[in-house]
């Protein structure tokens, strides 16, 4: 380079700028210029106080007009460190303090004037001395690794009570994702992605575990509580995987199975389970989604052929996002308005062929792909169009509904309305397993993000090595919440999947209401979580190999799929006010409004004026509170959303409109259940866990109850349910309990029982 | 298919089942069972109010034993509706009424008997009578296209408001954006929509868009402000072409520009503003982050030669998650830890040539492609190994501190941490950018939800259209306040604009906090928004080709680069503390600890005892009740972190654990700061806007302010600030605002500007 110089005139950084004689002045000087932020006025403050001897020594350093250079100042600072030598930044000296041990190691006097000038313009600097000794001695440590505190609790029981009875089953499907050839893609165009996740499919059905929920006649354990468990634990890998997997075996074998009588299941679900006949579940509509009572494709019966003529009426009629539908898919349940005659008999599902053996669509079908999505891009999504497509009538799934030959209908549910909810029933299944699925992604999630706390390093005393993330209350306050958020759904989901199992397809209200309401609270918990989560590992977390993008991308949709989860939630609350009576939907005034009037009436716990001041620990962490914290609010709010629906019935309001005005209401209800359902859950697991076990669940148990309760403490302060002083109380215990849990959270992770291979993010390494 | 029909003896659909006599009752028949839910026991208190005549007539039909069968319910409806003939279901009848409407039709005397059990009967149900009769006459109309209400302001003039004083420029962006050829890439591959950002890139320099902040004499307009107008503005577009753009412009362009002294300006300036020398911005290294002081990589001085020696000691210095780095930069901004002789002069940067223009790396420097990111995969991030590279002492950027060719350091700022952060307000420009840029997204989000919301329509009550989305209270609680915080923050991000514009790079520091807390505030929002936009917009927001898989992905990272959001509201939280006073950072102990103790007496306004229980609109709506109940806030949570921090420290507790311990405090403390300013700039903008304008944001302004007081209500609560029925009547005026706002939401997010082929997404249209 050719350039000149800048001009400036170099100093001889060999020079000794400093007076020896400032010495034990030096690390006051230092730290008042060092900042850089001393203002004239303080610094002529400073001045005043001296004696004469001191201000002519000092004098000079103190004016504003000339300050020290940047050589100078950083000579003062060698000078203090050299002449400290081996003095450790632990030790506990003031400024002043440490200005004498400077004159001592240089054996120059300091007299009664300078003595006092110490003091003093300590006392003037305003700031802690020893704090500022300690910064200017200190230079940053290196991290010696450091082993986490040992667990509290045995991680294998935890991880065996966490897989309960199916845990071979667990460890089988564990070892099968593990195979490196299941590792995620890298770079794969979407058409080879969505191959090989059916060949993924494949071989997850050659292993059986596709067919677990099929009667033994065909291929099958007749086991849907091992079949959801399979999905829960498949959801630890690969997303688009699971999808597929349960479009295949849950959504399309499903409704063969629930909706379909033992004609179907021998026709079709031994090839369903074994993946060699691909299929659709068909519900879905361009212009219908969440109101499926409205869907418009029509199957119309013509007794001459006897067979159904399926139909797309119009564009929006089309069915959209089917998965298994863009490639693969050959056969289809869809869901279509069924008309005999003049008579038109609401929403059933046909079989319908959509595509040829050869992979060309049947006649009559159309297809498209639905393109690029957010996530899942390894399942086929498509479009579908039926111009007036023939179906032979035993295509109709015909358990809760038969059509006879000549056209005339038939059903043991004789309730049109009862009917249209049992065959929705089916859709169960579908919100068990995603509401399991989403929390296996959000563990996935807190296991990677807890790790990488645990080592990453950033900021952090001066003299000491930088603090570990996870030692920070910020990060604790947004990780351990979640985690204990996660331990308590856990359980909830575990009772509901053994209430979904015990239940029958002909009465499950109370699970389906259930299976709602966790369904939305649980997916929304995933994506709140694995959104924290990617946040809290920063650059790190936005890198594709340390799978967020994956799991925040291939998660996203669960809070739509399988109902909408702001729609579940209503119907959870209508569900509540109608005491289970009645089903969700269009015709279930009749119960409701009755049901409206007693509820008004019901008296709420009356508040005790005692426990509304109560702030002590014992009380603060007595889960009798929590579960009566929770109940009290859910019967508060189930009761005062009654009382103002039935205000606008009575006042002539339509009750669609009525419950209109009151949904920010009702979604409130319906999460206050939840969380009780969860707290409930949580604590049963607890009592009947071992000692070290139940330990960790009660403390888990006291952050959600505590973390939700402070969250909420708006409502409970309106209601009067809590004095402020309470509200503070547990605001205070919970930064201690997130402390708590972090001690605990790396072996927490652990528990969850996900396979290295499985996690495949660097940085949970 | 060759099975065997089901065992059922199918009836003859045409016979008549129903008998006439029972014309009266038929609704309530019909009502009693279609709903499938009335029990045994309510079946037969209905039958024994009746009289003898009647039981005999309707006791078959009362039998819980015997319900009717599918078929006859179907017939009694089918009936109902074939008498009831033109009927609309818009004429209010009970079920008596109707029952008596089809007798008449049918010339059916009704006895006395009869017409008591009717209205018995009906009672006895429980139910709506109105309700019941409209809903079985009823049939589901098609939606008409309704158009929305007339827009009540101009929205080309709030689009010129928006747009401020560089409409001009942003409408010629907005006009280059729209080519076609800029439109979002489809299924191309990593490397080949990289190339394809970089001639997009080219195509902004050419146009004179990359030079704009640089000096005339380097071809630029020496106009910070319009580069960040454009930077505003092409965030509507593709955000890896929005990153690579501030890459190259912005960061590496910027570090010389504001670094640097006319030597480089001179002999660089000009080739980055054209792209003929693409280069990187390398601070960021894999082991510090956030903590820019203790970055690790070396540039140490040697005299003999004139040179320094740049060197990464171990790979956690590399550099990491450069932009430009993997595939385009030529030379790099490298930010190291200057050694000369004995001393270590902390972080200054230096220009390194990291690439031949063959595209091979530099000798001495090794480069690594950081691979798949979640989104923004345009840009070409990367990481970077020095091996004792060698550059001339004159590639030090050198406008704050140089080292002459012996050695000697000189620095007009003498104080070291008072020069890394000069040297760090680099960043502030970047800060400012994203947080526009963020907010551009979120209005992206925001016009594609809102206009999804007033077409899409799904349930509704019976006899109707199906309801639009946006005029539900749940889609309108969750899209209306992101509108109106986006508009305020609109504004309050204008004002840091030309803050930061009207600053100098020596004096920055009150806007350096205010870009770092708008910063943090506006890239969550965003985050936050544009998630609650997909949601609201379905299984539709989950397809690519309707742009949120893009936001959502692309805007990730935002709340982290830059300064991760909660270490910039911690910096926010000091800086409020201090006053200012002094910089973030390590050795900013000095004027803190003073200040706390000031501020710990600062007396806080006292609570109005009768303010606290006001409740009537004017109140509610007012804006200085707003501004004060923000202010409030602010200095209460100030003063009580103030005085939690002063007691520890006087404890003696290490200053750093001090903070560590009030974390959640600080950051509350540092958004209520935010969110003040954040009002205070949205009512200076309303009070000067025209009449039309001024009402419009007056009603955003309420909404925003009343939500955000809404969510925060637990701790006003808790201070005593609100008595309960004020924050009730604060959640009800929300409900309402909600509402008024849904009416103008289109005109609203037109006012964005966004032409129809940025927004891209066909649900938009």
């Amino acid at each position: 380079m050719a350039e000149s110089a800048p001009e400036f005139a170099p100093r001889n950084p060999g020079a000794q700028l400093v007076d020896p004689a400032l010495l034990p002045f030096l690390p006051m000087l230092y730290v008042a210029w060092a900042d850089g932020d001393l203002s004239p006025e303080e610094m002529t403050a400073i001045c005043r106080r001296l004696g004469d001897d001191c201000q002519s020594l000092l004098g000079p350093w103190l004016d504003p007009e000339q300050p020290p250079t940047a050589v100078e100042l950083q000579q003062m600072l060698a000078l203090i460190r050299q002449r400290t030598g081996e003095l450790s930044a632990r030790e506990k000296l003031t400024l002043t303090g440490l200005g004498l041990r400077l004159a001592q190691a240089d054996d120059r006097q300091v007299s009664g004037e300078e003595r006092q000038a110490l003091v003093e313009i300590e006392e003037a600097l305003g700031i802690s001395g020893y704090e500022a000794a300690r910064q200017m001695l200190a230079t940053r440590r290196p991290a010696e690794p450091v082993e986490e505190v040992e667990p509290a609790f045995d991680v294998r029981a935890m991880q065996r009570l966490l897989d309960g009875q199916d845990h071979e089953l667990r460890e089988r499907l564990r070892r099968f994702l593990s195979r490196p050839e299941l590792r995620r893609r890298d770079e794969l165009s979407r058409g080879e992605y969505r191959e090989r996740v059916l060949g993924w499919c494949r071989e997850l059905a050659a292993e059986g575990f596709g067919a677990l929920s099929y009667p033994t006649s065909c291929g099958g354990e007749d086991d849907a509580g091992r079949f959801i468990a399979v999905f829960e634990t498949l959801a630890f890998g690969d997303l688009s995987l699971l999808v597929k997997f349960g479009v295949q075996f849950g959504l399309f074998g499903g409704s063969i199975l629930s909706l379909g009588t033992a004609r179907h299941h021998l026709r079709y679900l031994l090839r369903v389970g074994r993946l060699e006949l691909p299929g659709c579940f068909a519900m879905t509509e361009t212009g219908h989604g969440s109101n499926v009572h409205d869907l418009e494709t029509v199957a119309r019966y013509d007794p001459e052929t006897e067979e159904f003529v399926l139909h797309t009426p119009h564009d929006g009629a089309r069915k959209d996002y089917i998965g298994n539908a863009a490639c693969h898919g050959r056969l289809a349940t869809v869901f279509a308005q069924l008309e005999a005659g003049d008579d038109s008999h609401g929403v059933h599902a046909f079989l319908v062929p959509i595509r040829e053996e050869d992979g060309r669509p049947s006649p009559g079908v159309s297809i498209e792909d639905c393109g690029e999505k957010m996530g899942l891009n390894g399942v086929d999504n498509g479009r579908l169009w039926f111009d007036n497509v023939r179906i032979p009538r035993l295509n109709l799934l015909d358990r809760f509904a038969q059509v006879a030959a000549d056209g005339s209908y038939r059903s043991q549910i004789p309730s049109p309305s009862k009917r249209f909810f049992t065959m929705l029933g089916t859709l169960v299944g579908g919100r068990v397993s995603v509401a399991l699925a989403s929390l296996s992604a959000a563990k996935s999630a807190l296991a990677i993000a807890v790790r990488y706390g645990s080592e990453r390093r950033q900021f952090g005393p001066s003299g000491e090595a930088e603090l570990k993330l996870l030692d920070y209350l910020t990060h604790q306050r947004r990780l351990m919440p979640p985690l204990a958020t996660t331990y308590a759904l856990h359980f909830a989901l575990d009772d509901l999947r053994s209430e979904y199992v015990a239940s029958s397809d002909l009465d499950r209200r109370e699970v389906e209401t259930l299976a709602a309401g966790l369904k939305a609270y649980a997916t929304w918990h995933a994506t709140e979580t694995i959104q924290v989560c990617r946040e809290c590992c920063g650059g790190q977390g936005y890198l594709a190999a340390n799978r967020f993008a994956d799991l925040k991308a291939d998660t996203e949709i669960f809070t739509t799929f399988e109902g909408d989860n702001t729609v579940l939630l209503q119907l959870v609350a209508k569900s509540l006010l109608t005491g289970y009576q009645h089903h969700f939907g269009q015709m279930n005034f009749l119960g409701l409004v009755r049901f409206i009037a007693d509820q008004a009436t019901t008296a709420i716990a009356e508040l005790n004026p005692v426990t509304t001041r109560l702030t002590h620990e014992t009380h603060l962490r007595d889960r009798e509170f929590h579960l009566g914290a929770f109940g009290w609010r859910e019967q508060h709010l189930l009761a005062t959303v009654a009382r103002r629906l039935k205000k606008r019935i009575d006042d002539g309001m339509e009750t669609s409109r009525a419950f209109i005005e009151c949904q920010d209401h009702l979604m409130a209800t319906a999460r206050a259940h939840v969380e009780r359902t969860v707290l409930a859950s949580l604590t049963a697991a607890e009592e009947s866990a071992a000692d070290d076990l139940r330990r960790m669940l009660g403390l888990l148990g006291d952050l959600f109850a505590l973390s939700r309760i402070e969250s909420d403490r708006g409502w409970f302060l309106e209601q009067g349910y809590f004095e402020p002083s309470k509200a503070k109380a547990v605001r205070k215990l919970v930064n201690r309990l997130c402390r708590e849990v972090r001690q605990q959270a790396v072996p927490l992770v652990e528990a969850f029982g996900i396979p290295q291979e499985l996690l495949a993010a660097p940085i949970a390494r």
